[in-house]
């Protein structure tokens, strides 16, 4: 934890911080409100012209029938999965054993819904169409995240996603798409959204990654569909009186970087290339399929963060805030690219990387030949 | 609709409205971010100074071991009643029929946390200690609301209420507080926010009524309690990365406000007074209790809209933006006071007032004597 701190420390005090957009402070939000009049009305309880207007402009880049905001994807996500649980009549759904509903909502799916979930593939790799089609347990509905986040934002192939969704469609299963990175996917695929959502029956998009807004997400599918969410958002506590800071920030936001989709996926094949020629360093995906990227280091942490400390020390460029232990030999960490990448000085960004690839290789000769 | 809208229509035009704290609108928030520093640091799903130095002043004022901003009281309240009814292994709570959670929820409580209300005293009266004292079956939670909302803000005396918790205590009956106007009560009850919620087990207190914020809630209590209404949170899709937004415009508006209550709830009582001098209407209750107060009409409501139209347009004071039937002889509304009633020019409220009586008593000569 103390160590931990210091790498914190460290990283907080660069100059320039390389993965996001930058630092996560009130001036985001107020930037986003700087343009807009004071005497604009608030939403109330989700109705009024900003919000169902941003909900039509989201439902129409998504191809669905009508969208609904929500104050972020866990509750919206539940939700999708609780209505298609309902109409099926079973209270099972299939989704990734690394799936944010299974390892970061603190099983607010069972806790809340009684819906069990069915963990599909391995946690080190996608799932694929045998995963689905070998299930023998009916269930409501497959979640399929897109891209993967905690394998390192890795995606299965278009023909793959087209054939499970041709398979569920037969088999009367739900699709419901975590989207929470959609928008950063695009590029890779050559699809737009809603050539992509097309192939789901519902599909949730977040504004507080590739798009850098304050928090929020929208929950899109047929007419029937969203106006039971609204019902369940109620329910969820989540239909606030005024929704306006995060959805008048998430649109600002959307309009801003989602033309930048392409370059955060260009430069992430860059950085990570970078990373891929350190010693004991590899990316997960070795080469990205959006703007993110773990790295991976076959080295202890121990040893590894006084590295980074020199690195960040001596060139002012924050590569990651935390090291993660995959177990005692090996750390891994996250990065998404997005407005900060290209602000970086790349002189000093190539000094960073010399220093770190030195380091990394005198930790070679340290290792005894036994 | 069509003539709702036509009373809501001039309410909209007139140059004075009567209750709250004037417009909901962007310009709410733009205010309290106003001061607030483009570099001050984002929170982090429920963590960092900014919103724990909130929650740590609320805990104090509430006189309770610790507290947790939640995006709305919908959310805390069930997370609320979910903690108490685990923690005694009993899945039943006992409240008023129209609470919030029983009225405006969407059976949120029911469909998510299995929780089954019993329903305590009748709809138009307070919940007595006879009431609490005669159930004859096993709860785990009693909620109060103080004051009751629906029906015009009543309130119980002092004592009635240490009796109902000196009986709670007594049984290991836990006691919720729905505060969502606790703020407003303190003038009459003569009492700090503290020695009432010491009555209490757990409390909620909004920040959008009589505070005129934007949006969210507190929920405060033991330290136990506390943490584990985080979880819950998390569950329930409501620990947002960011909450700022909300939180920083909540302890801007408490600030600015919470020293008038005693105010609001005098000018309450001025304005009563005027709706009870004209035919045909009282307001419940007579003498309100806090800033908030039902105005009853016993006429029909095709009778009364032209007459409130035209009030409006004669004296630029908006009363109400809508009149509920209770039945087809009785109208009603609420009004709550805010900054707007000041800010009244008080001869036209005069003029206005009389226009009202003088087109109520004539409704009166209308009346067919059989």
């Amino acid at each position: 934890m103390n160590e931990n701190k210091t790498l914190l420390n460290a990283f907080k005090q660069t100059a320039y911080q390389a993965g996001g957009h930058g630092k996560r402070n009130a001036g985001i939000l107020k930037q986003a409100l700087s343009e807009v009049d004071a005497q604009a009305e608030s939403d109330m309880y989700g109705s009024g012209k900003s919000i169902e207007d941003f909900q039509e402009k989201m439902a129409k880049y998504l191809g669905k029938e009508s969208a609904v905001f929500f104050p972020s994807g866990t509750m919206a996500q539940q939700i999708a999965l609780r209505i298609w649980c309902d109409k099926k009549g079973i209270k099972k759904v299939a989704y990734h054993p690394l799936s944010h509903l299974e390892i970061h909502e603190e099983d607010g799916l069972k806790e809340l819904h009684g819906i069990q979930p069915i963990l599909l593939a391995d946690k080190d790799r996608l799932i694929s169409l045998e995963d689905v089609v070998s299930l023998n347990e009916d269930i409501a509905c497959l979640l399929l995240e897109l891209p993967q986040r905690e394998i390192g934002g890795q995606l299965p192939d278009y023909k793959t996603l087209e054939a499970i969704s041709a398979y569920c469609r037969d088999k009367g299963i739900k699709l419901q798409l975590d989207g929470a990175r959609l928008f950063e996917i695009l590029p890779y695929y050559k699809k737009t959204a809603a050539e992509i959502c097309e192939l789901f029956d519902s599909v949730y998009v977040s504004f507080y990654k590739g798009i850098g807004g304050v928090a929020g997400a929208i929950l899109a599918g047929g007419k029937e569909f969203t106006e039971e969410s609204k019902i369940w958002k109620r329910r969820h506590g989540g239909d606030l009186i005024s929704l306006y800071p995060y959805f008048i920030s998430s649109d600002y936001y959307f309009e801003k970087r989602i033309h930048k989709m392409e370059q955060y996926y260009q430069e992430a094949k860059e950085f990570a290339a970078l990373f891929n020629g350190c010693e004991f360093t590899s990316t997960k995906p070795l080469e990205p399929v959006s703007n993110m990227f773990h790295v991976h280091i076959a080295q202890p942490k121990k040893k590894l963060e006084p590295i980074f400390i020199e690195t960040y020390e001596e060139t002012g460029i924050g590569l990651t805030s935390y090291l993660k232990e995959l177990n005692e030999n090996e750390c891994y960490f996250e990065l998404s690219v997005g407005d900060a990448y290209a602000d970086l000085p790349k002189d000093e960004l190539g000094k960073a990387f010399q220093l770190l690839d030195t380091r990394l290789k005198e930790l070679k000769e340290e290792i005894p030949l036994t």
